[in-house]
């Protein structure tokens, strides 16, 4: 088995040497009393500190092709006039270097693992298996409440599981419904049975905007997470991305279900959907809230330590309330809550646990000085303070190199011209 | 004259060429047009986009020192507990090393210029002087309604006039009453006067609490703005920061005075000052508004890329309107705005405009695609994106590069250590 020795890097605010074995971290022995261990690598962590890899638990990897494609627009301008009739033009191949691109960034910015709905999944996939990054990959399904389109979906569902196990262990198969206002009761609960049958989590879009609250109550006589609940599909196996719209109740039915919940303040707040999510509420009533970035279509970045900045900024800001969502508890949804809803044994640095982890360079100003670790890497580092990555227990970037960095920045870069020019 | 010449850099999407002869911006030729130009100095711009070096219009410098010292509490708990205690300690040469580390992380972030306001202001000017930033560098005024004080502060302030050329022309001396509620309206006055003989800036925390508007009501019978009109202070040479509890009436008088306003959104989103800070109605008023980051004990950096961001995600979010405050409009308040407010030829690139200005890196996830580069700097990029600086002619960094920057870190850090400990 492979083995990586990183030495003397700061843990908690203590200096330690962490002994990678295969896929797990084998030994924590404080640097002080370290011995000699022989590995078949060394990496040097003096004036750097270790910390488990973001979980990026909501986003469209490809969509970094849309990137500044369509700014300061209302939601429904931006879908109808410029995403989706561009997505429906896009090929694998399109895809797949999209997806290549926002693995470089998600890389780039310690997130070592990620949650995706897109369309052609099978091209992200691919790229987040070249890439090296741990990744829970759905399409987008739709039947627009049409017996016949759900047909079809059924079908492409069963046969995307059977040849999925090409991509490895580490790439999840996953189910994304994109909505309810897309997807019928009917193929939701179908949904939710293949899910359980064939153990794989579940990515929905839900309570976005209140306008998609009016609409289900107008439709289905209920609000979303209470029409969800009709249909028996409250699960531990749901992930709900954005869920700003739910009441006390509602939150309590989520709890009481084990549901998930992914936060995306970026998004929100850029699409104008709502700033007041119930961050609090929902981790006091046993909740497990991860953070996400959603699409760079919306959010224009993968960057999980703004998205961390964000959702304390906006949870403070809106309640009133400079005590509320603090830094802590934000790094505890980008990291430890976002590792709870893979499942994985992940998410915090321990011996045992899967090496998905990355090192931080703290000879920067924003850890200058070093009063607090975490609120220094929240409130004023971002992204590119990430010097190294090891996902599985493979080194993806090291001193701020990638392999093959540039060719996915001009190939990216490429396609997405092509794209938009393609009518 | 020291001249550089900046070979084929991105301006407005074309390749150009910056001629810099002393302080100015003297040529900017079309790179397909260029002629063979001697310089002493070149840079090579290839693959990199120049713009106007952003004016962080609201700071305190030295409160880098308490970064990650106190978040997470309430404005008073924050104030009276952490930060007055240990101000009150801080010694020039704390003062110096924390205002060092400031412009080290401000020209790291491309800021060029920056407004400051805080004790023992020749050590921040100082600091300023010798890192080679623009500065508008005032004291703190407090009076706290006793005419001794104000008699000590009216000396202290015309002695610091008097000695203050010698930090030469781009560090300018300001003025710094510190709030409405510290100082007297008869201070006010004469600082108003004071500024108008002496051709200087004043820069006024106001309106930033619900707190203060109740209090000024009871106390002065007025809100803070009419307060102010009342004094008779209101004028062009006026910077206020922050201005978030303000209604129409009050904007109106502070267009038709010429008053400036700066506004810092990472600070007021973490302090839960308030958030719905009217920038588009100031705009359309014809007020001229400028970003700030605050100071780092309350905003915890100095970037002006994350400013922009956060200006325009919360300007949106309060208003439920995806289309307001657009990335152009940040930008523009983030450098020409500023620019303005100093009153100083610059905050754009353009011939005979001061070189004042600083080198994107083009080559990183964040500029691909490459549809809309202002987008891309606004919601893509964070100040890490900033290459090469540029300010009165001056190089500050070259690829990313700054001379002395190790110690800095490390005196900053030992500084700030002592000056807690410091009981």
């Amino acid at each position: 088995m492979q083995t990586i020795l990183i030495k003397h890097v700061q843990l908690n605010g203590v200096p330690s040497d962490i002994y990678i074995e295969g896929t797990s971290i084998r030994y924590i022995i404080p640097a002080a009393e370290a011995v000699p261990l022989k590995a078949d690598c060394y990496l040097d962590g003096q004036g750097k500190a270790v910390l488990p890899g973001f979980v990026n638990t909501h986003t469209h990897a490809a969509m970094t092709l849309f990137r500044g494609f369509a700014d300061d627009m209302t939601l429904n301008a931006w879908l109808e006039k410029r995403i989706w009739p561009n997505e429906a033009r896009m090929t694998d191949e399109d895809i797949y270097w999209g997806a290549k691109l926002a693995c470089l960034e998600m890389i780039r910015s310690g997130t070592t693992t990620f949650f995706d709905m897109y369309h052609k999944p099978e091209a992200t996939a691919l790229a987040a298996k070249e890439m090296g990054l741990r990744a829970f990959v759905s399409g987008v399904c739709f039947d627009r409440f049409s017996p016949e389109i759900a047909k079809e979906v059924r079908m492409e569902t069963q046969r995307r599981l059977e040849t999925w196990p090409t991509f490895g262990t580490h790439i999840r198969f996953s189910l994304g419904p994109h909505a309810i206002y897309t997807v019928s009761g009917e193929m939701l609960q179908w949904i939710n049975r293949f899910a359980h049958e064939n153990d794989c989590l579940i990515q929905l879009h839900l309570a976005e905007t209140p306008h998609e609250v009016t609409n289900s109550i107008r439709q289905f006589g209920l609000s979303p997470v209470r029409y969800l609940h009709r249909l028996g599909v409250l699960s531990p196996r749901l992930l709900l991305a954005h869920a700003l719209y739910v009441d006390d109740e509602e939150i309590t039915l989520l709890a009481d279900n084990g549901v998930k919940v992914a936060h995306n303040p970026a998004s929100n707040m850029k699409l104008a959907s709502g700033y007041r999510f119930k961050f609090t509420e929902m981790r006091k009533a046993g909740i497990t809230v991860g953070l996400g970035t959603d699409g760079c279509a919306s959010s224009n970045n993968l960057d999980m330590i703004e998205a961390m900045k964000l959702a304390a900024l906006i949870g403070k800001a809106w309640r009133n309330d400079p005590e509320a969502v603090s830094a802590d508890e934000v790094f505890h949804a980008a990291t430890t809550a976002g590792a709870e809803i893979t499942g994985l044994k992940k998410g915090c640095i321990a011996e045992g646990y899967l090496a998905d982890l990355c090192l931080v360079n703290l000879c920067s100003t924003a850890f200058v000085p070093d009063f607090n670790f975490v609120s220094n890497l929240v409130y004023a580092a971002n992204g590119s303070c990430i010097d190294t990555v090891i996902c599985d227990g493979k080194i993806l970037m090291v001193n701020g190199k990638i392999d093959g960095e540039d060719v996915i920045l001009q190939q990216a870069c490429a396609i997405a011209h092509r794209l938009v020019q393609r009518n």
